[in-house]
């Protein structure tokens, strides 16, 4: 047997079950076992896909990103398909990275307002009230058990999903969302993508962008705008060398990776379009996948945590092949 | 005004106050002010310094982790102390790195034991239930006030520190902890450092370590021993190439990284031994740093999430010259 593989193994996902008996379940034998119509599809119109220049080593680096839905951020995600449309990102840069922090593109060239790329017409101006949705009391029905989501909606939680930085964590469409008594917000997770920005009151266009690459930065919710989150070749951005200029620019300009192009998978050609699908957060199967993940007794875990943090439950999305 | 530049500066870092008002504090201008008796030096004796081949462009690559103080785990940092004094690790290699998860270094050999590096003598085996300490009655006073932890040990947190994994959670000697009614525990965050394993009941030797490059796994608490964090050189392990083979080992073996060296701090020669010191989380200016970090109400800041997550108190920790 193996030791440092299994062990290795384990740590990177469920357990290798043993075959004497009816092995516990696994988050990932809970996602296997979800019928066909607990997934939804992801509309290609709602993907962005960011194509950098080739690594070192000549290999292919592409980063596909799914836009927030509504009732969040759409004013940004307007402008970001206008940006997208007016092929604005094409020949601009990821420009920085921060350890346990985010990666961050676009023009990169603010300290020059004169060397700054024009921006297309047509991109609204968002405030500040748009970084959160109101919430209604319907959907802040307080469910009995927390592993139940709703059908529909937002639902409260039992505190296995207890949080410091809202009232109430829950999902909505396959997103994690916190609440108060009458808000609703997308939250900062690994992954999420968001609107850089200037000081209040400027919210951002969503011409510069970045991706969270470690510890969910979760006081930056409600502070700015979330606009979507990376689905595919998150490590394209995530293992990129570390700016050593301020606040992680790249000091040396050859650092920056260039952005060849960014499309809306529904602008590409349909053979290209991508296509994915999320477990129906709203599902039997969701519930059930992140009440196993918070009680892991499978065989690797000797003491199940009994609870999980929102930005913990990795909402299960998989790619499928094209009609 | 540089706006791309000023919104990454802000995401990045405390808000660069504006000079007409007294500036509310922020995480760092608590930090700079603490008082020099509020800062506590790390033992070389604690510190391991890994030194990994050079990049490709024949950088230095070093990581410097510092090993969990008592009661926690001292089986496991007997064994690696054991392990750096045997010079065991050189010539293993990193052969494991999965994204938003971990990197692992060690022999990495385990398929064809025939192939494994032997160990030292004189290392322990370690029964679970040194996966958790004691803790009494004393430990777990309930505090008022949450932004107070107690001059020595630990105290309960109001719920800006509430956690889904834990009853309480806290600091302690400058390490994030948490608690039951009757255990404590060292927790995994972005950082942590833990010994991979086999199954139950193998605990692991302390040969073949990780450390956590992503979103904090708290599921691995109390089931597998965590025994250190990196405080220096993190990026050498979250920048490199995600493995392609079975759980993320490097199915090519040309992208393991050399490790030449791997020594405990107090074992170097004395000019070349670091010194580092944390911010004692005893202290008012810690209490205050947490404070502050959880209710940022700085220039960027809109709306202070009045909460914070355990593993989003980054424990402050400086290098320093040596004597």
């Amino acid at each position: 047997m193996n030791k440092l593989i299994l062990a290795a193994a384990i740590l990177a996902s469920p357990a290798l079950a043993a075959d004497e008996a009816p092995a516990p379940p696994t988050p990932a034998s809970v996602v296997e076992a979800a019928k066909p119509s607990e997934w939804k599809a992801i509309d290609p119109a709602d993907l962005l896909v960011m194509d950098l220049a080739p690594d070192a080593k000549g290999n292919k680096r592409q980063v596909i990103i799914q836009l927030m839905p509504p009732p969040f951020s759409q004013g940004w995600v307007d402008n970001i398909r206008t940006l997208a449309r007016a092929h604005w990102w094409d020949g601009t840069s990821v420009y920085r990275a921060v350890d346990n922090w985010v990666v961050q593109w676009g023009d990169g060239e603010g300290e020059d307002p004169a060397k700054a790329k024009p921006l297309p017409k047509g991109l609204k101006v968002v405030p500040e009230s748009e970084y959160v949705a109101p919430a209604t009391k319907a959907e802040l029905t307080n469910l009995a058990d927390g592993a139940s989501f709703g059908a529909s909606g937002l639902a409260k939680t039992t505190s296995f999903l207890s949080d410091p930085y809202a009232s109430l964590t829950t999902f909505y469409e396959g997103w994690p969302i916190a609440t108060s008594s009458n808000a609703k917000w997308p939250t900062h997770c690994y992954g999420t993508v968001g609107v850089a920005r200037d000081l209040s009151p400027d919210t951002g266009t969503g011409a510069e962008l970045y991706s969270v690459i470690g510890q969910a930065p979760r006081q930056l919710d409600r502070n700015i705008a979330v606009v979507g989150r990376v689905i595919e070749g998150i490590e394209n951005l995530s293992t990129l060398p570390r700016g050593k200029g301020d606040h992680g620019v790249y000091a040396d300009k050859s650092l920056r990776v260039p952005i060849i192009s960014v499309r809306l998978g529904s602008d590409l050609p349909t053979a290209e379009q991508p296509h994915f699908e999320y477990l129906d957060t709203g599902s039997k199967s969701f519930a059930e996948y992140v009440h196993v993940s918070a009680n892991r007794n499978d065989a690797f875990y000797k003491v199940p945590a009994g609870g999980i943090a929102l930005c913990n439950v990795k909402v299960p999305i998989r790619r499928v092949p094209g009609e």
